[in-house]
């Protein structure tokens, strides 16, 4: 496994492989990898004869008050996880490299980046596709794996490449949880000990619109308003929003009559976290 | 030479002559193709093994009161064109193949979209930039070329390809242009007899400033002045711009130190015509 700073490098790597026939898969990553990052590693290696794992935090992607100069990073031992879990080269750039002087295009999706995380992250979205459009043209997939605990990332990238016509197939993978439902984050090494048995309540939160939907409940408003006074109830935690939301559109559903995507957001003290599930199972 | 209109077709002609190892040109065009378009396709054919020539009236690069609906066509001529020039496939889709219903993606370039003809036609760069970007995905050539009397454009496309990291060389080519001076444009049809006489105005705008440039002359408000004057002193013309500006950054130059690009635009009747030319001789 190779690690390497330039765009120039991973073209000359990934070339060499085009010429040898192998097809590559991609999973772009902002770093301090843990087990849902290495399941994606891991079925990528699986399916694709070659494997880039990228590790760059994308300042773009950042509001003006939110985590950037605190997000956690540790290349060592992000190394030995993309090297156990079958990587074969990670592209590490500088912000130089990505964004040199004079940088000043973006990639926009409207409609399905309003809605949810979008509300309270504005620009968060359009710094995502531009880097992920940027990192796409750099290491030139087949596939490209991202997890499903970012369900709307998931969406908006696939919009992407269906708009801009990308010849990529993304794949959704499932979320990787801790033993009490938490779903893995690299922010939840921001959360302390009281907070990360709060955090919980997040997944309680989805298990119990779960729960109402298999009872058949179709009301949204209903699941909603459980799901609410769960969070709220939960002294350390406050709540972004829940939402049920169409699959593709993102726009609210009122009555549950197709798939849904289930989906919250709250504050464990000061750190956002996010969490989802798709429910597909309409009678 | 094949003419096809789906996204699917180009992929799989192109993917075929991939295969065998040969390489691609590219030239965009909106159809009722002039000698400016065919010196493209003949350029771009002795460049490379095979020339793709896309024909889309773009609806998302015409403002609202321009001339979407009346733009000139003629597919059987621009066929023969591509022929003569020496394409090898045209991509003639539909607006539903292009933009699908739900389409909400689009590539924004801030700075140089804003300034010459950015100021006029407001969406207009965004329409060119994404549309650009979906064809650069579908064609997935090695070279693309463009015309140089659309020196914003080039400029702009340039800008795109380097911020997005896509991996093409873009050609920018000389301006074609009438016996008297008149750059070639598929908009010329729309001329009367007499504005067509008075269309060479532009030309001749820009002559001055060239002469102007050559005799020393290196205040730009000096220039413009001038050619303000003579562009006014045509009964049939009303201006719309004239610039002196930054080759890359298409800013306003006060005073003449490095190459600039020189642009004019201006109705003749109710027809908008732009032209250019860039001055590199700075003593």
């Amino acid at each position: 496994m190779k690690i390497v700073t330039t765009i120039q490098e991973v073209r000359e790597t990934v070339n060499a492989w085009r010429a040898e026939g192998l097809n590559v898969g991609f999973v772009p990553t902002m770093g301090y990898l843990h087990e849902g990052h290495q399941s994606l590693i891991h079925k990528a290696s699986k399916e694709n004869h070659r494997v880039v794992v990228s590790i760059f935090i994308n300042p773009m992607q950042f509001g003006k008050n939110e985590d950037l100069d605190s997000y956690p990073r540790d290349l060592e031992r992000d190394r030995q996880i993309c090297f156990s879990a079958g990587a074969d080269l990670i592209f590490y750039p500088s912000r130089e490299e990505m964004y040199p002087e004079g940088f000043s295009t973006f990639v926009q999706i409207t409609g399905i980046t309003e809605t949810l995380c979008g509300k309270s992250r504005p620009d968060h979205f359009r710094g995502v596709s531009t880097v992920v459009t940027k990192l796409f043209h750099i290491v030139k997939p087949d596939r490209a794996y991202f997890g499903q605990k970012d369900a709307q990332q998931a969406a908006v990238i696939k919009r992407l490449v269906r708009d801009l016509n990308l010849d990529i197939e993304i794949i959704a993978c499932k979320t990787v949880r801790e033993p009490d439902g938490l779903a893995k984050s690299s922010r939840n090494v921001y959360l302390s000990k009281e907070e990360r048995a709060a955090a919980a309540v997040l997944r309680k939160a989805l298990t119990l619109a779960e729960n109402k939907l298999v009872s058949g409940e179709r009301k949204a408003a209903e699941i909603l308003q459980e799901m609410k006074e769960k969070i709220c109830a939960e002294r350390l935690a406050t709540l972004d929003y829940v939402e049920i939301v169409d699959l593709e559109t993102l726009e609210p559903v009122r009555c549950i009559e197709a798939p849904v995507l289930v989906a919250v957001a709250a504050y464990i003290g000061k750190t956002r976290l996010i969490d989802n599930f798709i429910y597909e199972n309409i009678a």
